[in-house]
């Protein structure tokens, strides 16, 4: 499977680009890269011009197509998604939607408790209107990002176990969505 | 009053930019001007370095921060917040965030039905928790925009009338906020 | 397939019961019944003695898991889903689950203009958590109930033709769901 | 002021119900009650018969309008409002209204991590609609409750401390919006 992980946060400490780069080393045999979104202008549809976007936005759109499965990784900004995030998701949705039926799951590292459920539903609503094929259960809610982060991995082990099994369970589900 | 406005849409043929340029003409007697958020960088906290932000932020920033009172105009993008709307907002709340206690009122205008309901209660939770004071009623869910608008303007005269009459309960509202 | 129809609404002439009873004869080929909630009680867990639940609620837990599929028909009262709906389902969702994994659809009618999407998408977020495996498109949101409905049936021929082809695609991605 | 406490539970050994009592200890100089909302019928506008409400509902509304503010103590059902609060709320609104332009906080306790964060947002929606003048920051998220309760009351002396001061910051709110 060519699964895509998409962070939302474009900070180069970013703990849910951290979490993302531990995905992808439990990820074994499967393909996964990380999307660059931090080049992509703001979403203005008068870029668009004779069904042509901006040359990111093409990249950006070309890697979400060629991708079975997308891994969202996000923080929570001001209770919702982040800009860049949902700058992303925007574009991909521009017709004809790169993201319409893809199988995909969120997950998301907070410093405090909550883990970024705050921005996870607003995301849901918004993959679901795209008829993206969410994964349902088990939601990853990470708090307390501190003590169970380092260099740039998660390393505590309970989370780590939850991860890799819940990363299981979704590319199975991507198979059969795959599969149709 | 010194009321700012702020649309979600980037598009120079925006219906809700246009809605923000009739509220010009309805709001005599206040200083009202529509802010630029176009040409702000993604947000990116490593793009703030030794307490400053980019030039474009704190040109932003500013505005906000003199403004008595936010009127936001916003399509809605995917069932949720336009990404350039959102990107002004976590610009706008970073630490000391400049919207704190400030009056707002949401407003929107689409082509379909719905009237961009499916952006506004994302950005009413997202506003909430930065203890912006929230106008409650009435909401402003303007439906079928293309029998409505002419020369870039709101002139459907129901539509009119209702939208002169919430900005009169949005500015006493916004006085009693200033007076705290 | 056996579809069971739940109404938000507990009023005799409920426009969104009006729509079950139209799904009904919609429905060709498949078994329908629709849900009687009415007389649950509100949910509180101190009921549930010895692993027993109320009769009523034994019944409406029953009949929800012998479904294949869940059509939900749902006015919105506040700007969010009904209280008796909630209730329907929180009582359907204490363990062992008799929702997880079945196939569901939302539609919604209202006699204003925005057809009930201020109760469908937190009806889908508490749907989501749930293992629901809901359709995404095409969403039903029918405005104007007034001029659409008469013996309590939908009659307005663009919308009865919408209903009907949105209820093909639900019974289609039902039966992908129970395949697995 | 008269403040008027809701439990969105109907648990006798409800840790939420627990919060309110000990709400009423930290609220000296206040009239504090615990409003009773487990009789209440399912909302049914059929069973408003000239005019009048059932007895049970007449008696909640009545102390509703008599009460100057509101606390919610709310846990989380199925990623949103329990039935019993939303039960309670609707029959509230019925026209007229008796939570319009009223002072409201809302709080929450959870065993979890989350602290019904994932109900307190869809509370604040339906809230917002229904014109309350709900309290911004602090906002009372508190997970763990197993090691922070003891004899039905809030013993911590942390998470005490904080949910006293947030007291303190609503009771001046509702007298700000009291005045006007």
């Amino acid at each position: 499977m060519k699964i895509l992980g998409i962070s939302g946060s474009l900070r180069k400490a970013s703990w849910n680009t951290a979490l993302l780069h531990t995905a992808a080393t439990l990820l074994q045999g499967h393909e996964f890269s990380i999307a660059e979104i931090g080049d992509l202008p703001l979403i203005n549809q008068d870029l668009e011009q004779g069904g042509k976007f901006p040359a990111q936005v093409e990249r950006f759109r070309s890697e979400v197509l060629a991708a079975d499965a997308i891994l969202f990784a996000t923080p929570e900004y001001n209770a919702s998604i982040p800009a860049p995030l949902k700058n992303a998701i925007d574009w991909a949705s521009r017709p004809a939607s790169t993201l319409a039926h893809k199988a995909a799951a969120i997950c998301g590292v907070s410093p405090g408790a909550l883990g970024t459920s705050r921005a996870q539903y607003p995301l849901r609503q918004t993959l679901g209107v795209l008829s993206v094929q969410l994964l349902g259960q088990p939601e990853v809610f990470i708090g307390g990002a501190g003590a169970k982060f380092a260099d740039g991995k998660l390393t505590e082990a309970g989370t780590l176990e939850f991860f890799g099994k819940m990363l299981a369970i979704f590319t199975a589900f991507a198979e059969r969505v795959k599969l149709g």
